[in-house]
């Protein structure tokens, strides 16, 4: 049995370790392994190693850390036939059954009997990480796992807010992205390709709203208090039809709503605080109240469709496997700029 | 000019008193004069009565209340062509102008230039009421203005809400309603006709739960501190698709949201405290809180073809109008059944 | 290897024949042999011995026949993990990849590498039957196989119609159904419980119309060449919303496409002749003409729920396997009332 | 009473002519007179001299032609809020009721009784129009009236097609127009801005299929006999998810159909031949054909949005008024480049 290096997480509120255990295999019917070629650091990360996870996950340690994944299919199980050896791969972040209802439905991410690599069994901060044939989406050949990777997670969340939100957005309508971060970054770009609505972005940062202008916003607007207020203004008063919020926290939520227009749908990705409205506003106004969780196989295949043309792109920072610790510190000291990746 | 009879606020927190005031004419293009039939005496009368909506509507006193209005034409404008004298109608609460990009939509209830008879101008209490053409549906010649008066708002909110959730409601989902009193009885008539799922009913009170399985609901839940779980059981344990919510008071908000299943819909109708979910269980679970306001004109004219079949019924207890004072009292003490509607 | 009895197609336009033969085998990961507790007997079986399907389905004789099946799992496949050994299931027509983008939204029946038992591999005129954990349905403990199994394919494809066309039926819709026999009879059944529309029947023959009325129907109309013209008196002059018909021969198209009202839906289930339309009436009355083919796995799901709760029910004229020929002679001479069934 | 010049039909098979007619005045109270900055000339002129509408329409002559126009608001009834005097304004091609269903749900174009000037009253050709306040669109102050004038019914049929079709539209499909003439031209450049979908464009001219790929189209076919091949290669042999067909005559319906994939949605727009297809095929593919007619009032206010920020242009050619006979000669001659606009 071959072996290979992988980066695991031997105790919360202790650092990662680098680690030599066995390579996976495809030992069931629609397994697939697939060799690693970028693995996205993810503020997530982070939070595991804290240990916020460890109840939810119930995962035993140690255990290899990382669900961001693109790479080149090693070897596959007896029944996969939408991949063989060599494919060049991004990875879905789950392995869904594809028996339940939310399965048979499309809505895979409700998937009943669901595993997360990367949170509760093993991930891909490594050289080889095991998937199914369920999560596994051919990329273009203009596309490099390690370009795409981080688009596997935080993209698709984004990817998958900004297509639902797009759906009702006619070329009379604005919609308005607060947080023009990681999210919101991919978020602008996809509400600009899906949808002819005017885009409008809310971020505290005037780097981050002079790049969302620069990638396809219609307007920015620097957070300083005044925010409401400029977003009423530019709508003549009566508020965004959609808001999209990859914040949610810090008065994000009450900010978002009270961007909105009668009868608009405000979109919660960014999450911390509570959503704390009267139901009298609720009522009166007739607004929504929308729940966003990461995207389904066929958003990603969606998302990787505009990738293949341009019309998404992220700025990444790479360091080699063996790294590792490096990435982990520029990202909690703020200094990875767009996103950084882990490279076998 | 003839004059009519007419029951007014004269003050907030006075009784409110019969004035002798004028016939209304239909001197506008578009007005329709509507010889009342019935008007429902509804819990907002009260509210108005409180200055609850003073400020709100900021109308002069006094002023002729009564919002739930249903009759017969008596007159109408010059360019009127959808109603003509002596037709029999049920009275949308709202006049819109037909010009705004809702009312162009079929969304008038979000018109931007509305008015509301009973609320911010002279209603129904009285002989004859002003209205729109926009606002008068033509009813069956089986329904009577007096049986239909109150389904023009308390029944038209309940209608809009429950065809809204029924439109993802599939045979093999289960919906749970909150609150089987005067709307909840009628969202769940509508549910049983619009959807073939399984309609779960929740309130404190044992008759009116027994009511609501009479009339059509699945299963009855007597709300004893228990209903969360017993809906849960009812539901394999995963919660109901849709929750609609009648109540949206005394921790109904956060009862609700805890009966939903991943990706459910939870409908605000009732009002009264706030919906306060962290951000992080609305995008973790995927859920959708959506707000409900009156009914559309299409919404009223649906209502009516149920109603016509027999489909929706309302229970009703008449008082003549010079009896005002008794309707009153008698919603306030807590001793109608079903609607008091008053007739001139 | 154990045998069991089964009825093979032996050559076209030849009579089927019994013949022994392996029982299958659960051999791949995601097989699931059913014994058969009810085979239906369709008209395509008759159409298959006439050689019919033999280019398109390209199967090697003999082979068996039977694609409307329903019984109890008799083992499964090492992955299998929604069914096991002893549970009584309906089994869906096809067998499907579950990979490929239609699979993956849903829409199985378009998946673009399928098999179907009983036409272009071994069928359910048997002892057992193998098929997928992607096509069995557990049904409810009150559904008997032989009773539901006519439900597979002749059921699932009215559902499925009807389904969709219940989806912008109103209050105030009307939808008119071509044809109540084996198809017409479940599509008004599920249009009774999926819309609030009223329901126009039109049939040749009027015992047919009869029945129809008795199960919901609110108009029969026996085709006597003044079905257009009656139609369209009972909607005003307007047409229905929605047409849709299970017949697709002898005129019914022509006839089908001017009761429909502005806008509206036509939809083709049964087939034979020609949509022949002229494209200056589709675009000046803005028409759809909507194809429809077998339900997904979904619809079967919704439709045994709606068969539990006896919504949907279907009569059938039960044969020993045995006397196989006597059912194809019966459903040849016209003698079978509702749908034949072959039980082992 | 002040009078202007009105190009006026005066017999079917002769020469339009000038004549000296009174000037409309707002006598309704939602007339809206407008004084035209521009009119076009439209194919559907010719036939209507040539008799083709005169059954249909029933319109005494001589009436004023024209049903393509834009302007100034000179004068506005007693009712109208929505404009005032010296308003640019485009013109929605129907005088619509505003009180049918189909007004009051947005779908204004079905109107029980609508009124279409230029076609069966008085239309642009003139240096007035009276109008309704329910068709008047104010437009961006960066917009012309003789620049857009032939959005109003040309652009806004192109705009409706593009819309419906886009609805379904995600970024790994592909969608097929055919026809790159006036309303292709349209039809692409609001797919561009509506949809992530790849466009081919199908045209026999191949001037008109390099324009196409110029303002957006992501693939241009030459229809030279191969064009369905062409297609189904591009879309690796399953066809498109859409296509749009502005042609529908010599063969384009059989060739559109043939270019569609599985469950794809074929749209009406083009006339003259017969859709012309065996029900099987419909059935089997479960494909959808989808009739257009021309855009609601939405539509165009949507449409006017787009042209605010130049997604949508289109090359013009201006004559005096006075010189109409010009105008129609190049059209019928071929010499006309984009769209011919008379302007007063």
């Amino acid at each position: 049995m071959s072996t290979m290096r992988a980066v695991q997480v031997v105790g919360y509120h202790e650092n990662l370790e680098m680690a030599q255990v066995p390579v996976p295999e495809a030992t069931g019917p629609f397994d697939v392994v697939v060799r690693i070629g970028g693995a996205g650091v993810c503020r997530t990360d982070l939070h595991i190693l804290e240990g916020q996870w460890a109840e939810k996950s119930q995962v035993a340690l140690p255990y290899t850390i990382g669900h961001e994944n693109a790479g080149w299919v090693h070897a596959v199980g007896s029944a996969v036939t939408n991949v063989k050896e060599g494919d060049k791969v991004i990875v879905h972040p789950l392995i869904t059954c594809g028996l339940c209802r939310a399965c048979r439905s499309g809505d895979d991410v409700h998937c009943e009997s669901n595993q997360f690599p990367g949170i509760d069994t093993n991930g891909g901060y490594a050289e080889y990480l095991r998937t199914s044939a369920r999560s596994v989406v051919r990329i273009d050949d203009s596309l490099e796992p390690k370009d795409v990777a981080a688009l596997a997670d935080a993209g698709l969340t984004a990817y998958h807010a900004a297509a639902k939100a797009a759906r009702r957005l006619t070329p009379r309508d604005r919609v308005a992205v607060i947080g023009a971060g990681g999210l919101g970054h991919i978020g602008i770009q996809v509400l600009k390709a899906l949808s002819p609505a005017e885009i409008v972005v809310v971020d505290r940062n005037p780097n981050a709203v002079k790049l969302a202008v620069a990638i396809g916003a219609d307007h920015g607007i620097v957070a300083d208090g005044s925010q409401v207020e400029q977003v009423l203004e530019l709508t003549g008063g009566h508020g965004a039809e959609v808001v999209v919020d990859f914040v949610g926290e810090g008065g994000a939520t009450k900010e978002g709503v009270a961007m909105l227009r009668r009868a608009g749908d405000y979109h919660v990705v960014g999450y911390g605080e509570n959503v704390d409205v009267p139901t009298i506003d609720i009522v009166s106004t007739e607004i929504n109240l929308i729940g966003n969780l990461v995207g389904s196989y066929n958003d990603l295949c969606d998302l990787m469709a505009l990738a293949a043309r341009g019309a998404v792109t992220l700025h990444t920072q790479t360091y080699a496997l063996d790294d590792f610790q490096s990435a982990i510190d520029d990202l909690n000291a703020g200094d990875v700029r767009g996103r950084a990746i882990l490279v076998p």
